[in-house]
């Protein structure tokens, strides 16, 4: 059974690259929600304390099993400490032995960026170029890289209300665009925006642009809005544009959609991307993918992230399963 | 963040002796029992497969967040396997933070001995020297073990259809109990015990032996029915003898009280421990605990295993947490 570690999954982004490893987790990605009706789905475990939330999300086709823990605690930041920290498993179904265990703070961030990017990659025109991205907090750089794996994004328009964190994002990013402009409001960052990404930290009602700010053929990738009461986007926004969503009856609680029914949910994207239903369709709609992170995206990580330590042998041997020789004499084993 | 593997679990059980560590187990579970509305509590989660079944068990107060990974796929042993492996989980809940990874084969084993020996404390005789046990599978030294931290076993009675079982248990406790003998049939077994213990492994509905085959006085401790249409007792001895449960819900699906309805249970463990019904009143009726195993027992075992991992420093230290100054500098960290 294998361990990564903080330094394993760097060492690993190091040696792949990061738009390399985007490109092989969304292929992975697009593969499994094609997959979509062989995965056994369920809703998250959550127990609700007074100040945050500790979940477990497990998911599962007929060859792996795989859970996430993750915790949302918004007062940790005071105290020095990350809001959302995870990890995760991968088991074998044939014998239910574990295979994996790893940490997921970064592969959360990572592979919630490769599902904006296969939303991207369906929803929004083949020639964007610009992008905005409206929130500078920890998942933003991962965010703007993704795109930047299936799209020709040169120029990226960024608004956050704290400056350090759009300088923070300058500097990470500087080498990987032609041109990083901070704005100084939500609305100017995507007056000329080809897509936009939505990702404020606020747990509230918010209305970060309406309707008539944004221009005729823009995606718009929400995923801010990701919990009761949590939201970034206008009704009247959502109305008229495409809305497609992970899983309707978790998005209809979690996303932007709580706002409104399900009438409005045009499509889950496995229908889009197995061709039962229409993607973009112009140069002229306006395209929302509402999403709010799913089981399914932190299976295809683990299974990836998997495959890779095997091929480069990565990580730590760690032996948490009793290897027996009489599986009735588990008593002898502990007394050697 | 600590790592406890199969070595580290044999190290603190050698360091600090298994009788030792039951005492302390079971104050731990009797503590975590009487406190029972302070625990968030909730049904486990379960992916049924064709050849087996995966679980995730969580369990919380407000102090600590549990959960145990467990399977059970009865095929694995042809390979060699185990049909049975756990690892766990003890978190922090103040702020959503893991503290412990931990196997939990071992840990499982010794656990549901320990509410065996805790069931015993409040519904056996005081006075049990002789104890039966039918099923010689991988959990029965435990629990000969853990009854004999509570009350003064000298005597055990075995019966096993596989004769190796036998003669295993036999030698691995010969040096713990005065008297070990191999029995030809569970009736004979149980003819002179003060305490039965039911822990065989067929799937099926059985019926070990009958209510005129048990003494009056007798315990029995029947956790071989500990799943759908998986008992181990008849119900004329069910419907004849005060039979308690942990949580009843869970228990009319998975105990031997699946055969009958809720008329039938006497009380949940906790409510004995608490004063609130009464545990043994005499020395003639035969009591029942129909255990079949439950999250909070987990959260205990886990508790306790992460107090004494502290206290001896035991197992690895692992970094599966980023460690970051800036929380909203996560890429910054993975760039480093």
């Amino acid at each position: 059974m294998r361990l990564l570690d903080i330094s394993a999954i760097k060492s690993i982004i190091h040696n792949i690259g990061l738009t390399i490893f985007y490109q092989r987790l969304i292929k992975q990605l697009e593969e499994d929600f094609s997959q979509w009706h062989t995965f056994y789905k369920s809703p998250r475990h959550a127990i609700h304390y007074k100040h945050g939330v500790i979940e477990l999300m497990p998911c599962s086709d007929d060859e792996f099993y795989s859970f996430k823990y993750v915790n949302g605690h918004p007062n940790n930041t005071a105290e020095g400490n990350l809001c959302v920290v995870a990890m995760g498993m991968l088991a074998d179904v044939k014998t239910g032995y574990p295979l994996m265990i790893t940490e997921m703070t970064f592969l959360t961030a990572i592979r919630t960026a490769a599902v904006a990017a296969l939303g991207a990659k369906f929803l929004a025109r083949k020639d964007c170029t610009k992008l905005a991205i409206i929130g500078c907090g920890a998942q933003s750089e991962f965010q703007a890289i993704a795109m930047q794996s299936v799209l020709p994004i040169s120029q990226v328009n960024i608004f956050d209300i704290d400056t350090d964190a759009m300088n923070k994002f300058s500097n990470n990013l500087s080498e990987n665009f032609k041109q990083i402009t901070c704005c100084t409001s939500a609305i100017e960052a995507i007056s000329d925006a080809d897509i936009i990404i939505t990702v404020t930290a606020a747990n509230k009602n918010a209305t970060l642009f309406s309707e008539e700010n944004v221009a005729r053929g823009t995606h718009i990738h929400a995923m801010g809005g990701d919990g009761p009461g949590k939201t970034e986007l206008g009704t009247s926004l959502l109305k008229n544009s495409k809305l497609i969503v992970e899983y309707s009856p978790q998005s209809l609680v979690e996303g932007e959609i709580q706002q409104l029914d399900e009438s409005y949910i045009h499509a889950e994207l496995w229908e889009i991307i197995n061709g039962l239903k229409t993607g973009r369709e112009n140069n002229h709609e306006v395209t929302i993918f509402d999403s709010v992170g799913f089981a399914i995206e932190d299976y295809s990580i683990l299974k990836v992230i998997y495959e890779i330590s095997e091929e480069l042998d990565c990580g730590t041997k760690v032996d948490l399963i009793p290897d027996i020789d009489n599986p009735k004499d588990l008593y002898g084993l502990l007394k050697q």
